[in-house]
């Protein structure tokens, strides 16, 4: 499914202490907690209609999320749009990326946007394996 | 609608500028321009899915937008979840709020949260005037 946001993800230092706090936010059970070893993260993972909402958490030094965190600080990271073919729909954004293409959770293929060419959105492309917006 | 997310706001500082390079992204035409007096701001909307995507760019000074856009630059602002009852959403999140509710596009109803009770994410309620999840 495209023309939907595929996952959000927010950053934050200790999933188990903000977990109990979306529970009781979002009223539900946490669905799935995940660990991503290419991204050096934990994650997980609340269902909100179309979108996974994701609470990710650095667990090793020097990547990515774990610069962003010590830089920003907890909170919003990215958000991913569901495309059908990621060479295509980065073809036809105009826009460049930031870095390769990486796998993310579930076989899905993610590609970053430079953030500067979104106007400070720092925003990403997702080709899931089914069509199902997972 | 609840259980969604309702609508995800983007700080810009020039709308005219980040439409079409949003546009161009989303391959679709914007499907909405609003200007919200009470907040300070010109509103443009895709709607992904459940959710609107909505670049917000302040044209008052000393608003809560601008204030965040001078000191985080642009991009993510808030994400807004959809609930059915503001004041009972906002009790049962056990969650303290930051300032009162305020009127936003279309007759939504929304409460900030204190973003330093959910782990550095700036959040939102929003009960919107039907239960069609705008």
């Amino acid at each position: 499914m495209t023309g939907i946001i595929h996952h959000i993800n927010f950053l934050v230092r200790d999933l188990d202490a903000a977990i109990p706090t979306y529970e009781k936010l979002l009223g539900r059970a946490v669905e799935r907690r995940d660990h991503l070893p290419g991204r050096g993260v934990d994650i997980a993972g609340f269902r909100l209609g179309d979108t996974w909402l994701l609470l990710v958490q650095p667990v090793a030094p020097d990547t990515a999320p774990a610069r962003h965190l010590e830089r920003h600080g907890e909170g919003f990271f990215l958000l991913s749009l569901a495309v059908d073919d990621l060479g295509e729909a980065l073809s036809a954004s105009g826009l460049p990326p930031a870095g390769e293409a990486r796998a993310g959770l579930d076989g899905w293929q993610v590609q970053d946007l430079d953030p500067t060419s979104t106007f400070g959105a720092q925003l990403q492309l997702c080709q899931a394996p089914q069509a199902v917006g997972r």
